[in-house]
């Protein structure tokens, strides 16, 4: 079971986690349908493209890293997600924050990127809306992405402090029991386009 | 002689270079004196912390380029000059901008590319007083930089499109000789304050 930890580098935020789990979904409407039945409010929609890209001279697929420019309705923004630390709780170090105005499209970083040797392996294309979700006293994030190329997803993420990862754990697989997904897809929206160009390349 | 064009990599900036001398000064005092009596107008001072870093798997040293973070009175800049293009005029591919607000003070980036492999290699600080000189209608930039460790220096410095590069040489040229400036000095910064570690471990 793919619950993930998330911690984040940011002063405030050293000691916050994100536990979280994704759904394919097959009926898009009826999901949306089901989380508005549950009271769960929508919040603004945002177009990603997040472009990943290979170190000139590690394996991020050995080491887990990821390194990528996502932008936001075209506003650029760095995320570096670390190696897994050891430890119960899954967690790596994540490091993002937002390049405008001095590089508000991400065009120089990308520029800088592959002047010095990182070359873009692939660009997921999503449209994200979030839901934040309140049931019995409880804040649950719960997101619908349709992902170019791929499908559509529910993650549904609670941002806990490492104390509460567990509690954090059973609400997170609660929700989904509520909305009816049994089999979370451990791999990343990256891995999952790469597989299917794989067997695109094998037909 | 060190006549180092910069091209610069920005959209409005593509056609325009910046043609520079540089000199060692052994009396500041007498240095601003001259310049004021010159006509040259005093902006802003400002300070200046150029780290700079060594990529995980490239020989800067023997490509040319240079990776660095700039903090101009605390705010970061990003800096890649890369690899001089051949032809007349010394030309490089050159990348700057403002990480401010989300990075405002460059740790995210610096810790980014401490996580990437890349390492600080030293520190240049140094306080920066540019002057505008105007001289029989032509501006010039003067700089005069006070670099810890190391000394002081004055650049004389013309950005011009490549057309006007000759022309901007002999300006360049000509304001030296009026400021009675004779032996450029070609090294960096960087290579000035190295090479002067290098010979304090001889020692």
């Amino acid at each position: 079971m793919s619950l993930l930890g998330h911690q984040h580098a940011s002063a405030e935020n050293t000691s916050l986690i994100e536990v979280e789990l994704k759904f394919a979904v097959s009926d898009l409407d009826s999901m949306l349908t089901q989380l508005l039945s549950f009271g769960a409010q929508p919040e603004p929609i945002e177009d990603h493209a997040d472009t990943y890209y290979r170190h000139p001279c590690r394996d991020f697929v050995e080491t887990g890293e990821a390194l990528r420019i996502r932008r936001v309705n075209g506003v650029a923004h760095i995320t570096y997600k670390g190696a897994r630390l050891p430890g119960d709780v899954k967690m790596r170090h994540e490091l993002e924050w937002c390049l405008a105005p001095g590089d508000a499209h991400g065009a120089h970083t990308e520029s800088l990127w592959e002047l010095l040797g990182f070359e873009a392996v692939a660009t997921v294309k999503k449209r994200r809306r979030p839901y934040r979700w309140n049931h019995q006293g409880t804040d649950c994030t719960v997101t619908i992405d349709e992902v170019e190329g791929v499908g559509s997803y529910v993650e549904i993420e609670r941002v806990v402090s490492i104390a509460q990862a567990e509690v954090a754990k059973a609400e997170v697989l609660s929700r989904a029991h509520l909305l009816g997904l049994k089999e979370p897809e451990k791999r990343s929206y990256l891995g999952l386009l790469l597989d299917l160009r794989r067997d695109d390349e094998q037909l």
